[in-house]
């Protein structure tokens, strides 16, 4: 059983690998068309993404530009382009559309404004056959291009392209067609006099319709992924079905278990002792084996191109790998030596859970208050969550000077509060809480040892089944023995499962 | 009360994060605009920000061009700019002032200065009606703009600008009219051949005078924000009042039992066992509520658009969360386990706080130090503050070998200092003071362990409590009852405050 | 002896700062080379590599820009470049080759795919000579020069110069003649409309051939690095033949002992006896001292031009430096107190290694999953190599902002994912784990201390020795003697080896 | 005295403060000319030193612009430069030296090379005044300026300017005159193709000598400098005369205990006895007195602009300021609960530094294998002293990804190397040496604690100064009365001191 577990285990490894390059390859295929992208319609842009935007501009001037050269650049794409891209056979060109509010008028220098802020959206259509003639130049210079700034929100010019990837063909693997569908995004929602420029491509991958290919023999080792795979689901399966049976029997002989001790002894089997039943390994392996299944099953369908949910099956086959890895160390608590450590993380996880409430308490005040006072000060302090993972850091020593100085100071009052806040939070969790956490694995790893030397303290499950070797020879055999045996049986289960 | 109290904490916070999302929308504009201006008026401004100033220039050349470069992006900001901006109406226009000493001559190759340093402001408006007439001309044309740099202190260009923010209406609030007050400062003070050129922009918010808006129903929500405040503020009103009470009852019981102790056993009672009659934790709510309370009115104000102090008022409410959330931890405090933890942080802190004092000294001997003989080879040590906030960071284990390499290699003398410096600053606190931290609270947790196994160290006041429930039927029940029954009233306050 | 040793340790460490500086005359020649030649012969070359390449094109018009720039510079190579440099002699010029599919057709459009995925290779050679000639123009504007992107796979000019390098003379040492093989890649390979542009400069030292110094008298202290090195080999060779008798000895001594014991009590002696035998010491020493030897070797063949391979050289002669150093900790250990620490290190460092496999499971889980579920939205996370660096980064608190900031905002789902993942594995790592290494260590100190007062516990070996003394005057004087003896003599050994 | 002292002590930090103050404006003017100038006088710089030079060149044509560049901004420096600069009245000029190898002929192709080694230095001086002329002009086409690259070692283009400051004139102190000497080096030592700039800046301060200014009275608060200073030094005198008499006295008083000691009980007196006497706080006094008295007078020589050694005297007052401020802990260790703290630092600091020393054997070994090993592969190891602050930054958790990134993938060998040359040093260094220091503070920590409960082990001293109180009126009274007397004035003179 063990050797089973093992060899599936590589399998699953080795299968789960081949699947993390396939994913790479089809992403860093995703990623360069970007990129390109952003460097082909951008104008200015730096191949430095500033924030979530690509770029900004300042300028009418720079505006109409940056319009006007998205549409050039994709008139002449195909001299231009290195890669191998196409429009969309449908003709559904270049579209813009600007989003505006209703016509008014403001005036801010006598602070009047008269607006309907119901908005509007006007587009147009360039097609990439008009491009070059007399219309499109009509098109470009009609009235739609006379952009009122005061009342404009945004501008969102979008188009579809298609592409091959061709670097599948080294692997042996047929090539995909992609379908592109980039979106530019001219962002004036602020009226700030800043316009964010953003940059979305939305990729689809289907397999190329008609496709002839020479010189080579392709999708050969994709048989034998698929057999891999199917081998993994099936040792999963097996691992699964096991392990469920013995928790079900060991959540039976509990029930027997606690029965028989009210009868005999007239008293409640303790919550610890009722726990001690189940092992917490055979949880794991069953959370795991069920998290394999349904991520091996997602792989094979995304491989045969029916789904392209790769994140979902990525967290389910990664998070499966983490527990399958984790659950070796089970293996590991059977050397007296390495028993200590993984019962003094046992023991204690609760007292470090507990007081991580307690610290969790003050960090999550520490956080609101940064947020609301340093937030707009402070590029660290902008949402909450990017102020827990700024605090996170700070606690574990990280980027404290870079934090310190990043503060803007222009209101002392705020400059003071940052640095009171700054040091009293860091001060607080590294020298008192971290301090804390030592002390308390210290302590926990101490009494473990002394256990360990001088026997564990005795529950009433532990009595009990260490009378059940002594006494077993007296008059009480009318019940016992089963139960004697269920325990017996409960570890030889364990060991069918081990060997 | 416990539940009143819990549903007011949740109002309080859902109210704060509206409080920050709205204070987050105003500061994101202001500080939008300040970089669109930044753009605009500032050549060759890159969109980073040296030290504290925007740029910097070198040659007589680029300070005439940046000048002139200001007014004429001024003259055409309507053609240019992409926001809602436009000159003050009152035609204050654009002002220059120069600063320079009264005139003198300067040789420096024959060491010779002949100067009169008090110092003269010469000023010029431009206003933008006459920037396209011949007047205008005339002006830039005067020898004002023939700058004598050897005498030249400053030139300050400032002019404002008014502007609307629209995006308040996405929020269904009223929109605001903001006027931007801009002063560029061509800063030679230190005639060091290096003018620094600092934009500042001071904005003021004031409600629209004359607004039409059509197409959609505003302002609604602010009323359920003015509820929510009002009952935010009403449920701390009501929870100072009920931790004042019984905060001035436990100090009249204090008095009565140091009274009663000094007439009945000749002994004063000692500083803690007095200190033990005030909740600490009742004091941490008065405080907070107090905060919330004014920091609520302030919110209030500022809504209504009668107070633009977004600090101080932020500072109030951040400061009262911070409290709010730290006071969770006293119903952790309830369970025994979660008691250890909070017990020994109180015992700890002392200790901590003393020895913080010993290697505070230390850390200021080090701050001095650095600061005079580093200060002017290492941009980290150039003010004192800087290098408290760098030795902290290096105490942590941050940013140590920017810090090491970042020192200047001019002077072998203050090179050899600086390593000598860094290497022992950095042992001694590293692997000496955390470690005793570490050493402190092990210790303080390893006591309170034992003392939970073993019993607390008897108090006056606790043994006296303790007969207090025995003894009460001897012969000393004059006047021992009340106090008895004050300890009960004590207890059963707090039962009150806490159900 | 350990006169002897101290002292060859001396000439080692001379001989070692000998051989680096001049290793780093060397590398920083062939480095500052390198960098020349990306400045002359890539187009828009920043100074800064990206990745892994050089700089990356994004259309047609730099590739062909880029390809003709290359020729150009090569063209007039000696009017521009500031190094000695020249054409290889042989007239083997400049050489593009260009590698495409064979000839097919795509239409992204259509979904459409027609191509021999069988790859060509076309070259074209331009000497130097023939550069300005209308030969070369010819062949510039030939059909070779019309690159079809759509089936392009890469580009690669390569070109061999040659150089001399004079700064050796300053330490008076012969001029070393380099020959620089370049090649510079464009890479289509991924048909992602970016292509990728690498750099490669491969170097081959030889002695000039044909030099005529005037001036100055060279090559005179090689003769005293001859001596030096002679002499250090020599010692090492000295201190290893002492070491290898010395284990050899205490091996059969051990085999003695072991018989011995066997015959008299019979008992078999425990593993950790019999390894006490065999001092660590001596071990470390001898691979030390065969590491110097046959570093030093290399040295002097790598300083008579016979061999390149410095990194080999480097490595063994850097290893054997730690061990050296390492190995006076030796002598340290015979003082009392210094020997607790050494203790401590000996007693903790396998507990430590058990526990480092526990927390190893748990770490090849999270690298693998992060690898998994991260890698297509994190730099970091792209290989596993990475993945491992990036969390041990985060476990000592380095980086850990960068990291939390890093991760792209794509998808909600893995952006969940990745702070579940971030927030556990630090917290798990840093507080649990990192805590009980401190456990770990600070009990095997107590223990080591404890152990110091009190007696270490007697094993067999002990007692025979402590009997030894006492014991030798009774009868079983048969045998034992001459182990007693043996003993003196393991003693006297290390007596004869230390002094 | 303690107020004598305490007031001192704030003087003297005043002092501090101004010197520092003053300091950094001396600099602050010395560094903004420096970075005005290589604006002025290099051509593309960029405003970022590259590792110590300020720009590299890499074509013929780059080094003939720069350098007539300067020349050419050095002409019109006057109608360029934004300071107060002038050109050196004596007319030294713009001096131009060339040094190259003597004639000879390099054929990299051939691998020949025939040279002359001996080097030749020619220089051009081009006078302000001549530069408008007809003989600049033949000079500048002269064959001087055809540089043969091959044989070219260094250009060095020096010239002074003078300038004033007048920024001290705000502090009412008279302005400084400056010369700064100005160096611009071609550095092609290398011959690598790569031509380094490095630009100096020497400066020299001189009192203007020829001023007149009107409007304000200057030199004011520089009297009260002159009586502060002169307190400090006055203060610092009386304490080190107070404490050096204290230590003689201490001293004799040892000998003469010795000597009873010897004499009545035939014992010599333990070496930590003897050490007792003496106060270790009052060497430090003394050290920091001496030091603060030096630096004082250097201080006030620098303010009287005799000597420019800044240097040596922030030296001097900054380590004694450190010295000031650690003294003060003296003063803490009067309190029961603070000396806990500071008798641990004192306990465990011996075992720290004892410690140090094997893991310093361990650190060393490392940094040399590094250094070897990674220095042509690594910027952070490539010489010594930087290797030792990376594996210092390592082993606090700084900059970990980095280092490991930063590794150049050329020689997978050494990359694999490096990987475990990494893992293993700050595993070491963090998981074992790190825990292991505080394991020596948490055990000296524990011992001191059980030290002040029941009692510190009792030296000769102190048992002998036990028993002077009881059996002074023992028989003995002939030599001890004196003794204990002493030690009564021992302690009277620790009062005199402290009061």
């Amino acid at each position: 059983m063990l050797l089973l577990e093992q060899y599936s285990q590589l399998c699953f490894s080795c299968q789960l690998i081949f699947f993390g390059l396939s994913n790479q390859l089809v992403v860093s295929f995703k990623e360069e068309n970007t990129v390109a992208f952003k460097h082909l319609f951008l104008k200015g842009y730096s191949g430095v993404d500033e924030d979530d935007y690509s770029c900004s501009i300042y300028t009418q001037q720079d505006a109409y530009d940056s319009i006007f050269y998205v549409i050039n650049q994709y008139k002449q794409l195909k001299n231009i382009s290195l890669g191998t891209l196409g429009y969309e056979h449908d003709g559904s060109g270049l579209k813009i559309c600007k989003q505006q509010y209703k016509k008014g008028a403001m005036l801010p220098s006598n602070d009047t404004l008269n607006i309907d802020i119901s908005t509007e959206t006007e587009c147009i259509v360039l097609k990439p056959q008009e491009l070059a003639s007399k219309k499109a130049e009509l098109k470009l210079n009609s009235s739609f291009f006379n952009l009122e700034f005061y009342r404009l929100i945004q501008v969102e010019i979008s188009f579809k392209l298609k592409g091959i990837a061709l670097q599948t063909i080294h692997a042996r693997e047929l090539p995909d067609c992609y379908a592109f569908q980039n979106t530019i995004t001219f962002n004036n929602r602020a009226h700030s006099g800043k316009i964010k420029i953003y940059f979305d491509s939305d990729t689809d991958i289907q397999e190329c319709k008609d496709w002839h290919i020479l010189g080579s023999v392709l999708q050969k080792n994709s048989q034998y992924i698929l057999v891999f795979d199917g081998f993994v689901i099936l040792s999963c399966l097996a691992s699964l079905i096991l392990c469920t049976r013995s928790i079900v029997l060991a959540l039976r002989l509990q029930k027997r278990f606690v029965n028989f001790f009210l009868e005999k002894y007239k008293r409640h089997v303790c919550h610890a002792d009722r726990l001690e039943f189940i092992n917490g390994w055979y949880v794991l392996v069953i959370i795991s084996d069920v998290m394999t299944i349904i991520g091996s099953i997602l792989k094979m369908e995304i491989k045969a191109k029916n789904l392209t949910s790769y994140d979902v099956c990525s967290i389910l086959l990664g998070t499966s790998t983490l527990f399958v890895w984790v659950g070796v160390i089970r293996y590991l608590g059977y050397f007296q030596t390495y028993n200590v450590l993984i019962l003094t993380m046992q023991a204690s996880l609760p007292k470090v859970l507990r007081f991580c409430c307690c610290a969790g308490m003050i960090y999550l005040g520490y956080t609101f208050c940064g947020w609301i006072v340093l937030g707009p000060y402070h590029e660290k302090f902008e949402d909450l969550n990017t102020v827990a993972e700024c605090l996170f850091s700070l606690v574990n020593g990280d980027d404290m000077f870079a934090t310190f100085a990043q503060i803007q100071q222009k209101s002392t009052l705020v400059w003071v509060f940052s640095r009171l806040y700054l040091y009293s939070f860091i001060s607080l969790f590294i020298y008192m809480i971290l301090s804390l956490f030592i002390a308390l694995i210290t302590d926990s790893y101490d009494t473990i040892k002394k256990y360990q030397q001088s026997g564990f303290p005795v529950t009433d499950l532990h009595e009990f089944l260490k009378d059940c070797g002594n006494v077993s020879y007296r008059k009480e055999q009318a019940s016992m023995p089963s139960i004697c045996c269920c325990r017996r049986r409960l570890s030889d289960d364990n060991l069918i499962l081990i060997n």
